[in-house]
Formats: structure tokens, sequence, C-alpha cells
């Protein structure tokens, strides 16, 4: 995986309108693809992922939405993996709608994978793992976040069949075992049902690493949240280029740093990305290189 | 409230591509957006409430985000509440992205309120109820879908801060108890934190109901689900003029029956569709009129 030689880093592309720099003109749909695109840009050749967030594109209404069809295209083209944050999540034909529109082959807004709720149970994720099944994409269902809320229904103790008690996040990734194994990739083994496991609870993904040995994990809240990068990588395994498993989002630190924010020219903006994306992956790959204690 | 004289039938403006009829030209956005102002039009005066479903718009991308725009605006301008189905969720500013972008007053996508889903926990939910208290307006959250899934994660029993067990929905339901207070109308008494209890689950909505008593319903899987009008009502409480508490939603059939896919002109199709709404809205006023067992 390309992971190995650049870093695990997922670069979050979130279109804060008060953070974006005034380089790309005023706050708008406009501003939100230059800079995504260009964000974009800078990836290449140092990060492998990135992750727009569609929340912040969506804001704009249709104009974000054709924003993010642009931010998508464009890290498309450039080879980037894209796992479009979306966090959808509905039954039946309207799932089958939001699986066709984002994974299917004719999508306007191209992605790798998209994030998707459980609540809804499984058949509500089975149209995003069929057409992803068909389309050799992925799937990242959330288990459990990075945000201080995530203890009120995802760290719930749950009844298990056997009488037994878990918390309601590793209830859900047992429950999706079946879908892990269908979107295991023959060659790497790790599988294209990925888990969300939030940087701010190395504990809880090391549990989910546990029940869901061959889920790729897209961590959040590293960075900006809080997590630092041992706490970040704590779910990945040994392998054979150091610790693996999944890919460490940050956005804000990478994308909308500081250093950025004052910058006069383009080639200012892009040195101060291309330096913030560097920092970030040489943090990762310390963690990822350093044997870790055991828990 | 209107819903008692017209009755409680919420109308589901769900453009699936192979049910939209020749009428409106061929399968996609455009076809979506004529459909779906069309059905919007056939409500005046015979439903108050109309609920768009964003998934099966935003297959087409940004072309079908804009075919939703041109249905909500259609929808407000004719005064009609409008519940976007966009089941959001996530934390923080993108929460805050989602909320003004669907609830605030600049909305290119105008809602009267949105439903939200309670994975993440109180802080994602936070930013929408937020906008809403500013707004006037309303969010309605996901506690008890009415799908076969629903049993998955929602129903699984959670242990209580006091040591007893209850489902996963009703922790939900309890945990909103501040925000239902927060959303309560002055006049009605019923608050604009509304829930999702599904028509397939009548037993469960009763459960909801005792546990958010101000709380309106919003109640899925009435019709083409399998849910009887008796057992979407079924949360309801006794008020002045029969059984109130929420809206019960209809989609395909109400607004694509089978009678209105074969219409060959507008008017055919605008009499199949006023007879499927006012169909339903006498089964469900005779289920609200109708005095009720008590469980």
């Amino acid at each position: 995986m390309a992971t190995r030689a650049l870093g695990p880093l997922c670069v979050g592309v979130d279109p804060h309108p008060a953070l974006l720099p005034a380089l790309f003109g005023p706050p708008g749909p406009d501003a939100a693809a230059r800079w995504g695109v260009a964000v974009v840009e800078r990836c290449v050749g140092r990060a492998v992922v990135c992750k727009p967030q569609a929340g912040l594109f969506e804001r704009w209404g249709a104009a974000g939405m054709s924003a993010l069809e642009r931010v998508c295209q464009a890290a498309t083209r450039a080879g980037l993996v894209v796992i479009l944050d979306a966090k959808r999540g509905d039954i039946g034909s309207t799932a089958e709608g939001y699986a066709k529109g984002y994974l299917g082959p004719d999508s306007s807004c191209p992605c790798d994978a998209i994030t998707v709720n459980p609540y809804m149970g499984l058949d509500a994720l089975e149209p995003f793992v069929a057409e992803a099944e068909r389309q050799g994409k992925g799937v990242c269902v959330l288990a459990r976040t990075s945000n201080p809320g995530s203890a009120d229904f995802q760290s719930k103790r749950v009844e298990t069949a056997e009488g037994a008690a878990e918390p309601l996040y590793l209830h859900v990734a047992r429950a999706l075992g079946p879908m892990i194994e269908r979107l295991r990739g023959p060659e790497t083994g790790w599988s294209g049902l990925m888990l969300v496991a939030g940087a701010t609870g190395p504990a809880e993904a090391r549990g989910l690493r546990e029940v869901a040995r061959e889920a790729l994990f897209l961590v959040p809240g590293y960075g900006e949240q809080g997590g630092g990068a041992r706490e970040a990588v704590a779910g990945f395994v040994d392998g054979p280029g150091g610790r693996e498993g999944g890919v460490v989002n940050a956005s804000r630190s990478v994308s909308l740093p500081g250093s950025a924010q004052a910058a006069n020219s383009a080639r200012d903006w892009e040195s101060a990305i291309d330096q913030a994306i560097e920092t970030a992956q040489r943090d990762l790959l310390a963690a990822v290189r350093s044997r870790m204690p055991q828990a």
C-alpha cells in the first residue's frame, strides 16, 4: 500500500467558510471548489487519501454540491483515494439512491468510499455494501466517533445474545462481520468495509480491532480534536513496513493551517500546505514505525 | 392544527426513477423536479405536510439537489409544512453547516424540519436544535424506524444509569428530554423536536410516547411498508378533535400510485393523485377519530 511509503494521513477537505483563505475569493461555493481542488493538488505525492466533508459543501445547497463534485472529480483524476464524508444512511431504495449516486460508475461526485451511519440497521447498509462490492469500492461505517457525544449512545452497554454486555460500537462492529468479509481485498487481506474509530478513544480502537481484524479504520480526531499520533494508530496492527490497518484524518491542521491563512500568494499558500501535510505524515510515520506497548 | 381538519397525512415526495410517470419526461432530475412540484400542488387543500426524500434526488448529484431545491421552494410557497428527509448527522461545525444549509433563513432548500440521526450523540444534534430554536423550526430525530433492520441496533437493550435496561430507541428518546422541552411550542404544547416512530411498531410507538409526551411523531411505514392506519397512530394521544401528536407519512401509495402511473394526461394524473391523497386522509382520519383500546 502506498500509505506505507507516504504515510497514513488522510487529508480532510472541510471548507469552513470563516477559514477559507482570502486568496481563493469571497467565501462561497466557488471559493470552496477552488480551494478544495488546490488542496487536492497539494496531496499528490504527499498523501494517498483525501476526505471531502459533504456537510460543509452542502450548506450552499446545489451550488455547494456542484463544488463538491468539482473537488471529487479533481481528486479522482489526480489518482487519490477519495473517502466522501457524507454520513448517509437510509432504507431500501433511498439507500440505493445514495449508493448509486456516490459509488456508482456514472457518479458526478466520484469517490472510492463513503461514510455511512449504522443506526438504522444492517438492511440500511446493504445497498451501500452491494454497490461497493460491484464497483470494487468501500463503505466506511461509523463505529466509535471522536466527539464527546460518542459516549451518549455508542458507548452504552447493550445485551448480547449470550447474555453478556458490550458497548454498542463493538456490537455494531461485530454485526458487520459478514460485510467485512465480503469487501475483503484478495491481495491485501484488508477489507473495504471500514470502521470509523476516533483517535480520542485508543482503548476503544484496540477493542474494535479485536472484533474486526480485517477492517481498515478511518481515524478522525487526530490533531485539532486532541488525539496524538500514537493514540491515532492505537487500532493498527504490526505489518511488514510498520503498524498498518487504516488512515488517520487531519483536517484544519493540514488544509487550513494558520500558516496558510495569512498567505499573500498562491506560492506561499502552497508551501504552507505542503509543509503542513509533510509534518503530519512525519508525525504519523514515526508512530506507525515505532513498536507500541501492547494494551 | 390544520391536520385536525385535513388529516394527519404527510405526503412523501420520493422520486423513484423507475416509477416516475412518463408524463413528466424521461427519468432524471428535471422530471423529478416537475413531478415533485406537481405533487406539492396536489397537496394544497388536501394535506398539510410533505416530506421530500433527499437521497432519491441526490442520486443525480448537484442537478438532483437543484431539483430538490425547486420542490422545497414550491412547497414552501404553497404554504405546506416541509419535512426534509435527509437523515443527516455530524459533529460541530459540519452539523452547523447542515443546520444552516437547510433550516437557516437563507436556505436555497427551505424546510420546516429536517430528519437527523442520533448515533453520534447529543452534541451532534445540538447545532440542529439550536438553529431550529432560532428559526422556530423543527428537528426530527430517528428513534425507532420502520424497517426490519431497526431490530439490529435500535431495539437492543442498553443499561441505564439506574442499572435497569431499556431498548436503545427509548434511551435515545429519554436523552432528548431537554431538547424536546426547548422546542415546545407555547400555543400547542407540542414540540418541534419530533421523533421518528415507525408504523410497523405500534407497541414501540406507545413506549416512546410514554417517555416523550410532548414530541410530535413522524410515522413512516404506513401503506407500502405494511403498517395500517390504526398501527400508524398508536403513539398518538386523545385531543379535542380526536387522537393527535404527529403526522403519518405515505409515499408511493399517494404520490406514485399505480392509478397515476398509467395516466395519459396531466388531468388524469392529477385526479389520480387527488384521489390517492384523499383516500389516505380518510383512512387516517377514521383512525384518529375512533377511540382506541389502551395498551
